[in-house]
């Protein structure tokens, strides 16, 4: 929830607004249907089955009622306050009821509805100016029209046409996507990686919301560490390059980018709206914002996982610690792949680990833990002198689960008590085999990946992260 | 199993010699232990509890059982034959435990033991020469030294020291990795994706056995669809390059290649004996074996599952056909990222699009199915019309799982039947939400990805594989 609330253009209240959308005590789903397959059946049964503690008022002047729920023949008739409408109608139908809403006083909406700039038509594009005038006048903001609404699991809030979203886990990343399935595909990756999810908004045709006041208020919110967006294109690029350089002083920003091979032009075109420009454009413009670049949902997914557990990296020279030789040759290679360099160990460190470490392994970087990890005291030892040298910023560890490595396990959590520089974990196990060591590390602020590059992936978000804040506060252009 | 033997250098039988390994009959294990924190112990506890039906003898003159099963105080000593040896005593204790199972007639050994060439000691060399020699004498193939052993789940065969293997899925993917650790990671990733492997052999410091040799064995194996193979460094990289390129005119070979920065050359040499030469010299050597390069492995993971359900594409020019657009525009990124191109549609088949799709929606590529995903025939008959244009090689589909989309996941899996095009699908779902639609679908050929971009990679190695098959018909030079 965003407390301190912050005075926007317009004399409107944007995170006030914004609180009635995702906390919404009220809520009316407009064109609610008793048929499955229509998004007004969906909607209620997201909102029901996600378990929302408010009021849900289904309208359909042909209802009595749904799920269990009375319905009401228009907004009029709800008796008491509504917060926030849920619409989904035919398009054409859209302006009266959104009228009829704010007659009401309800203080925000979500228009499921299609048909607007999406479809190319000056109809539709006529129907969307309209809409967006209608909610400046009435001071509330508008999400969509064309798109999934939006999700806030810790709050027992689905308000979307996919029930299953209800199920997200409770996290700390804030999506904002362009598309609603990619939306969807984020909060599902983001649950299946045990990371979760804070909010997630379907940013549809953004009518009268941008995605620089949405960062503005996910800078504010509280449960929100990192921020993730998904953009095909901007009409007003400028805006979000200057709201991220503020905000990511305090949060990161990963943004992916949708539509970067200039074939797919037409494809975006017709999808939000906007066409999705030239992705070197976009490159340049996010850099310069602040904003963490990444090309891959699992890329994504690994980074926001780091960025919500461990702090941003002094620098990028990283120490690679292993159970075997191979997963560390990758990992290396992997860390170079990212700009990383392998930390070069200071001689005082090498005899330390010489002592520490069996005598027929190599005590370089990477470091090859073999059959010490199964002794508690020599893991502590070694990653406590890694992480303790000067010329080490980052550390990952990789080891493949077995009983056998509870001790190296519980030493990773150990060291990493007194630390303050940034340590990921790869802990490789048939799904679910190790998901008790998985969450102890992960309570401990050590985020846990299934494969060794994944681990570095997490890292390098870390390391870039602290790049793009030295280079802000240093006044510096980031590179 | 491979039964048609071939014949190959000092008269040795390779298939036979290692057919002796995957397929053993009996086996003893010398060194072992009832120190659970001992390989010795752990080689017991993996053939036991990945229910090995032959017979397992402990050997060791310190125990009378282990497991509930009787122990030798020597090899000499068990009653009756043993195929395999499997030996995790101290280095310097092999040779003459070699030498006491080839007296006894075993027909190969695997070398759990490290000391040997990885040290970089002339006494670990000299050992390791000569057990080659003695191997070589005895017409015997040792698996190692220092490797982590073999498995062979269909014959519920876990000859290494990580008992957790057992659990593996069977599959028809072989994997032969430099690095057991890697090998490792590579069967729980492959089980975790629903592939499986038929064969995993960690090659060890590759004493007697080369990459060549055993890709060979698997290019017999019958079990085997698709090989991955894991190399740091090979002495002898043409041999390699030779066999492949007779082998992948039958099944594919994909390649991860470990120390590709110049920076690890120093970690891999102290590994398993090899120096881990430039990568672009692997890379040429590779292509020109017509393997296909992977330098992730997810990547990895996923290519191999697309190989393993689907034949080669006859060319590169894809359909993508999503319910969302934006998982649609992610799709074609990928896709042009690999090198891969939007199909572009006739106008005939433009038209049948017209006529099925959804009034609002158009009908170039990537297709948007939007609500008529809904709808079984319209599903069915877009999907058919697409296939048979003449412009597309390949499709792949996207959907968000949920009841409402089984017409479509039906109609995938319908139009497959009578199909010679590449299909993948991404079905994103919470993790198990959606296991019995994935089944089905793997069940009738078509691979399932969890996000977007990862079923484009999928068909990204069938449409790599089909280059690589016609660059070698044409007898051209694989670029």
């Amino acid at each position: 929830m965003v407390r301190n609330a912050r005075k926007v253009n317009q004399g409107m209240d944007l995170v006030k607004q914004l609180n009635h959308i995702f906390y919404p005590r009220t809520i009316a789903v407009i064109g609610a249907s008793a048929n499955p397959e229509k998004a007004g059946f969906m909607c209620i049964a997201s909102l029901v089955e996600a378990g929302f503690r408010g009021k849900i008022y289904p309208v359909n002047p042909g209802l009595s009622e749904l799920f269990g729920l009375k319905a009401y023949p228009s907004v009029q008739a709800i008796p008491g306050e509504v917060d926030l409408a849920v619409i989904a109608i035919p398009a054409e139908l859209t302006i009266s009821a959104i009228e009829e809403c704010i007659g009401k006083g309800i203080k925000g909406a979500i228009l499921i509805s299609g048909g607007f700039k999406e479809v190319g038509t000056e109809i539709g594009l006529d129907l969307q100016v309209k809409i967006r005038d209608i909610a400046n006048r009435a001071g509330i903001k508008i999400i969509g029209p064309n798109t999934l609404g939006v999700i806030n699991p810790k709050a027992n809030l689905n308000a979307t046409f996919q029930p299953d979203l209800g199920a997200s886990k409770i996290g700390n990343v804030a999506v904002a996507g362009q598309s609603g399935g990619m939306c969807n595909y984020l909060a599902y990756a983001l649950t299946n990686h045990n990371v979760g999810v804070s909010k997630v908004i379907s940013m549809g045709n953004r009518c009268n919301l941008s995605f620089d006041e949405v960062v503005t208020y996910f800078a504010e919110d509280e449960e929100t560490k990192v921020i993730i967006l998904y953009v095909e294109g901007l009409e007003q690029p400028r805006q979000l390059v200057n709201v991220a350089r503020q905000v990511v002083k305090r949060k990161p920003i990963l943004v992916y980018k949708g539509g970067r091979s200039e074939e797919l032009n037409r494809a975006s075109l017709s999808h939000t709206g906007a066409l999705a420009g030239k992705y070197e454009f976009y490159k340049a413009a996010f850099t310069q914002g602040g904003m963490i670049i990444v090309d891959d949902m699992t890329e994504l997914v690994d980074m926001a996982k780091a960025l919500t557990f461990q702090s941003p990296s002094a620098g990028n020279r990283v120490a690679v610690v292993s159970v075997q030789a191979g997963p560390g040759i990758i990992m290396a290679d992997k860390c170079h792949e990212f700009g990383m360099r392998l930390a070069e160990f200071s001689p005082a460190t090498k005899q330390i680990l010489r002592q520490l470490a069996s005598p027929l392994n190599p005590i370089d970087n990477p470091v090859d833990l073999a059959w010490k990890a199964l002794e508690f005291d020599a893991c502590r030892d070694m990653l406590r002198v890694v992480l303790q040298d000067n010329g080490v910023d980052a550390v990952t560890v990789a080891a493949i689960f077995h009983p056998a490595m509870i001790p190296l396990i519980s030493a990773v959590i150990d060291v990493a008590k007194n630390n303050r520089k940034p340590i990921t974990m790869c802990l490789g196990s048939f799904s679910g085999a190790a998901d008790a060591e998985i969450n102890a590390l992960e309570n401990s602020q050590i985020p846990a990946y299934p494969l060794p590059e994944r681990a570095v992936t997490g890292l390098a978000g870390l390391v870039r992260y602290g790049e793009i804040l030295k280079a802000l506060s240093l006044k510096l252009p980031i590179l």
